[in-house]
């Protein structure tokens, strides 16, 4: 009996466990249209997080995704981070931080994927050609507000989740999920969440994962480190209202004038960041990094026609990525208070607000950054003597992160590219900011790794935002290979 | 019986013909309550002349426009002035002109009142007190948009007609009205209708009211010039749609950064133009310009609290008065196409398009000040040798205006004035633009005289625009003696 027992149990374990690619892939394409389904709900909700009148549809989402999480068996958590403090001095509530956990076998690796389910904002306007909240699926691009940025990589990494527990397999890792909903507009809130459950929730994870990027080109990415950003206001104020411009054009000195003045003193021509100090704290490039760039594939002239643009402004291919990924940039994003309708308005304007941010990377620092345009740009505006008052404002202030590209949990990257996609994977860093990298490995210690399944092409914060359908499956796919080979990376003690 | 029979005749006659101020005043007084329910319903309409989707509304102001006079008995017509073409290329219906006639009689003079009943664009967001488009009575101040500009002394003209008829008076004057839609944007269709009707609606006019402008101070005034305006576009456009800050920002010349060069270098921190040719058009102060500007009432400080700012341009009456009046001016009005919203948002505008304007003065001409913006604009724009494109378009070309103050309409105006408020008029100019003074006076050849009854804090094209109550009832009296002052001109043969 005994004999017959244990192979018997024996076999009972091992089918719970083993790792069958192939079924799981064929679980994930014959359940796509649910996929999709699940993220037309989400995309249409308007979880714009710097808009305060959509707050409430922002908390709609974050019950949503505890909702969800809830529905596949997780320890589900609905975290309050408090409130937040608007410009006018009134508070807001913060949408809660969702986690979630499955499974918590010591004796596995515990993984802790991040992702975030606000979104930028958007309206059909901006020149979208279809509704931004209406997912729409064209040719098989599925577009909509906050489909590849951030919505479609957590449902994915969900659908992964829900795809071993279908097949009755069991997770080679114990995952963890955190879930926020104010990363577009610098995760207020979450630093103290993750300082403060430092020692509880995130104690046992051994690895975070971040899926809140794309990839460079059509092969398949690792991302290694970010840039930060500088989020700066800077708002003159003159008159106690606004004015006709005919009527008193001429006898005031115009806070918009006084804006341009000092906001072209921001950047040359060419792009060149003019505040003193900050290109001087740039690290420079080395001459692996240089290497490495001259590897990646990357197409310019592919690049260009995607923007639409016939210059850049560098003309090779190290150049332009270094400066997209590992030196800074400012962009002036637009002006709040000044006339922005079609049309035409006589109108001076009476307060006026800059909105621009400089990218960040290592070695700047917030803090730095901010005294040296605060200094610069009150310097530049006092040589004006301008009777109208400036107020520089720094809202945002992320850090840039950088990870060891020769980790494990690379090489767990580099694999599972290689099985599901049978390419070899790029290994690139990314332009924009995932504040919440550098948070995590400051306050967790633990390492990180950025799995990217968004599209080149997505259009992220821009108009007609599009998630494939190809990578949306796919990367689901990806994330359930990656989960099995993490499995194999020795536990640390 | 012959005898009985004339003296009852000519008493008859001369019960009509008779101007009995008081009487007529005491008819406005009593009937005030009637005048803000019709300034009321005619604020409610948005005919905002700048926002195609409130095309609608305007058409809809135009024919209440024409109804009124309709039931004044008026001999009215809604004159076809035919489309707009839009930036897109599409057409679009421009508002009709309604035009009435009051009497016909050849030996009375007759006067052609001008005015216009779209308005400037308002939302409550833009730091409106009340509901712009929802007059609110506030000690004795009617708020709302389009109130002083131009409904309300639209209305007080016609209910100047309507008290000498209610009263069985004959008007003294023959009275016409052109009633127009377009004055925001600039009076788009207007010149080409007076042109066609010059030698029929217009052959017998003696002289053109308009009533489009306000006071300079408690005292009441005439007004004898006008600034003109040219309204420029500059768009520059790069990339072909917006773009993430963060994942493009380093490697596109950013279309936003190329704008603010070239706006900056209009206008110099102190707020001279920095076009070329620009102020060298200009005509020079006379000496007598200078002593009547020194006699004029204008309270510095006053005029410094109303707007609510520290320091002027200048720190003399006669500076303030010719810079608002007779020197020209840049205003940067604003960008369209970039974010503009309250909060954040990390986008590269791909296309950006400035509004400004430049106050126009004698000796200036709209298409000079075209070619010289123009060429100085793509110099300077060339000069950065940015990959973005750059178009510059003049949309409104408004002449300036300016008037023989000796002229016998002036001393109509200083006669009432004297009769209605028992003070002396001053005489002033605008800084703002009635294009349509310097068509009717360069096509029709007739004088013009410009009797405004707006208030000098009325708050023109901006937020908490009002009428008060005391102007718009005093004017309207004003109107009624006014009409009988100009019956005593001699007619012009």
């Amino acid at each position: 009996m005994t004999l017959f027992l244990l192979p018997s149990i024996l076999l009972v374990i091992s089918a719970v466990h083993a790792f069958q690619f192939e079924e799981l892939a064929h679980y994930v394409d014959s359940h796509q249209e649910e996929y999709v389904e699940a993220l037309r709900d989400w995309v249409a909700v308007e979880s714009d997080s710097s808009d305060v009148l959509k707050r409430p549809e922002l908390h709609r989402m974050m019950e949503m995704t505890a909702q969800k999480l809830r529905s596949m068996g997780g320890n589900v958590q609905l975290v309050d981070i408090g409130v937040q403090e608007l410009p006018d001095g009134q508070t807001l509530a913060l949408p809660k931080v969702v986690t979630g956990q499955f499974g918590s076998d010591p004796n596995k690796n515990t993984v802790c994927v991040y992702g975030h389910v606000d979104v930028q904002p958007a309206k059909i306007e901006d020149g979208w050609a279809t509704e931004p909240y209406n997912l729409t699926d064209i040719n098989g691009n599925l577009y909509g507000r906050g489909a590849s940025d951030n919505k479609a990589p957590v449902l994915a990494w969900m659908h992964a989740v829900e795809a071993y527990q279908a097949l009755n397999m069991e997770l080679p890792v114990n995952v963890k999920f955190v879930v926020e909903g104010m990363e577009e507009t610098g995760s207020n809130g979450l630093d103290a969440m993750i300082l403060a459950q430092r020692d509880t929730f995130f104690s046992d994870v051994d690895f975070i994962i971040i899926s809140d990027c794309g990839w460079l080109s059509r092969r398949p990415a690792l991302t290694y480190g970010t840039r930060g950003n500088c989020y700066f206001f800077a708002e003159v104020e003159g008159p106690k209202q606004d004015l006709h411009s005919g009527v008193y054009g001429g006898t005031v000195i115009e806070p918009m004038t006084d804006l341009i003045g000092i906001l072209d003193t921001l950047i040359s021509p060419s792009g060149k960041i003019l505040v003193p100090g900050i290109r001087e704290a740039v690290a420079p490039l080395s001459d692996e990094e240089w290497r490495m760039y001259q590897d990646i594939e990357f197409d310019i002239n592919d690049y260009k026609s995607k923007i639409g643009v016939n210059q850049l402004m560098y003309t090779n291919k190290v150049d332009l990525l270094a400066h997209r990924w590992r030196y800074p940039t400012v962009t002036i994003h637009g002006i709040e208070g000044a006339f922005s309708a079609p049309g035409s308005k006589t109108v001076i304007p009476a307060k006026v607000i800059a909105k621009f941010s400089i990218r960040q990377v290592p070695d700047m620092e917030p803090a730095v950054v901010k005294k040296q345009v605060t200094d610069y740009l009150h310097s530049v505006f006092a040589k004006r003597k301008s009777p109208n008052t400036l107020k520089v404002t720094m809202i945002i202030g992320a850090k840039p992160w950088l990870a060891d590209t020769k980790h494990a949990l690379y090489e767990a990257g580099r694999t599972a590219i290689k099985k599901v996609f049978d390419m070899e994977a790029d290994l690139i860093r990314e332009g924009g900011t995932i504040p919440i990298a550098r948070t995590f490995q400051d306050v967790t210690g633990k390492s990180i790794i950025m799995l990217p399944i968004g599209g080149f092409d997505d259009g992220l914060h821009s108009q007609n935002e599009k998630m494939s359908r190809y990578n949306y499956i796919e990367g689901t796919k990806l994330f359930i290979t990656y989960l099995n080979e993490v499995a194999q990376i020795k536990k640390s003690v």
